[in-house]
């Protein structure tokens, strides 16, 4: 356990390096400094050292890290050094897009079957996930081990399908419907704001100047 | 012009708190306090006149924010106090699923047109926007005064599309491929990673703890 709350951005960060790390990997380049890192994610090396910090030891003065051996490590903080048993509830476009994301199965998210309450829906295949009727989640959810629920139904369905899923096992919840969640709190949820990156961007071009992604 | 770099948190809060500014004057609120802004949406009151403070002085001491006024204000420092012309490229699952998000058009991002490479489904219409040739995406941008383009393409087509998309006269552009764009600096750049809040959410299962937010 550690004994302090970690910043969000460091998450964020933490993530971004690993993704990096693996595709220096897949380059077969070995050693890496922070100040590499921080050049490769667009970070200071002051950030990349502040954010490991907070979870041991890494690399060595003056040699810098060992690509493998950070990136490891950067996964088991992150929890994602193993796979993630993950279903999704809603068969939509935005649903299915996401079966098909690449970036989730890269990263350990394993997504299983997809839950709808629409009879039309259930018993269609999509992107290798059966639509399942939304009535079995409880029992798909204890038999398989699953861990993590993505909610993509439209918002006024959100509260509905988050309070199904608080009847069971799961542990924690993406939800993209622009509505806040009522959950219990040991369950983890996490709202994905689809505006909000969009928001950001006009922001930018109306005052003509970056943001401080480091502050 | 402003003095200094805004935090990107900053923003993503400023962008929150219009959110809930505009829920309450929807249920004719009319006057907040910072503490009841940062109860509403899980900051600190000192966070959010922080945040405010950066643009200039708003609300009286004692008395508070006048809701409808403090939500112009943030709008405008977001540049979202008008409509923003905007296309996406990509007419897959995930494009289709972004015209019809309610979120976009909300909050003043207008999608017109999607553009697409594949004969079979340029002509076709989805959510109201016509499927165009990705050949016309120059001058479409150039007749209609386009700022805005979302990229939803697979991630080996999304490098040719900023390319193409460089050659416009584009201000910004929401990339949601899995992978960093090269573009000129003038064009405002922002990637959306699906998988960056799925991390969050196995950081606090694995460690059994809540992030700071707001450090």
């Amino acid at each position: 356990m550690l004994d302090q709350k970690i910043p969000l951005v460091t998450i964020y960060r933490l993530a971004s390096y690993s993704g990096y790390l693996s595709d220096l990997e897949a380059n077969h380049i070995k050693h890496i400094s922070s100040r590499e890192i921080a050049v490769g994610v667009g970070s200071t090396p002051a950030k990349v050292r502040k954010d490991l910090s907070y979870f041991g030891d890494f690399g060595k003065r003056g040699v810098g890290y060992v690509v493998s051996e950070l990136n490891i490590a950067i996964k088991r903080i992150l929890g994602i050094n193993r796979t993630w048993k993950t279903i999704l509830i809603g068969a939509g476009n935005l649903g299915s897009a996401l079966t098909s994301y690449a970036g989730f199965k890269n990263r350990g998210y394993e997504i299983s079957a997809i839950f709808d309450s629409n009879p039309k829906k259930v018993g269609t295949v999509v992107n290798h996930c059966p639509v399942l009727p939304i009535d079995e989640l409880d029992t798909y959810i204890k038999d398989n081990e699953i861990e993590l629920a993505i909610i993509t139904v439209p918002a006024d369905a959100a509260q509905e399908v988050a309070h199904r899923l608080s009847a069971t096992g799961i542990k924690g919840i993406l939800n993209f419907a622009p509505i806040k969640l009522e959950l219990p709190e040991h369950i983890v949820v996490r709202t994905l704001e689809l505006t909000r990156e969009l928001e950001v961007i006009s922001f930018i071009v109306n005052h003509g100047m970056q943001v401080d992604e480091h502050a």
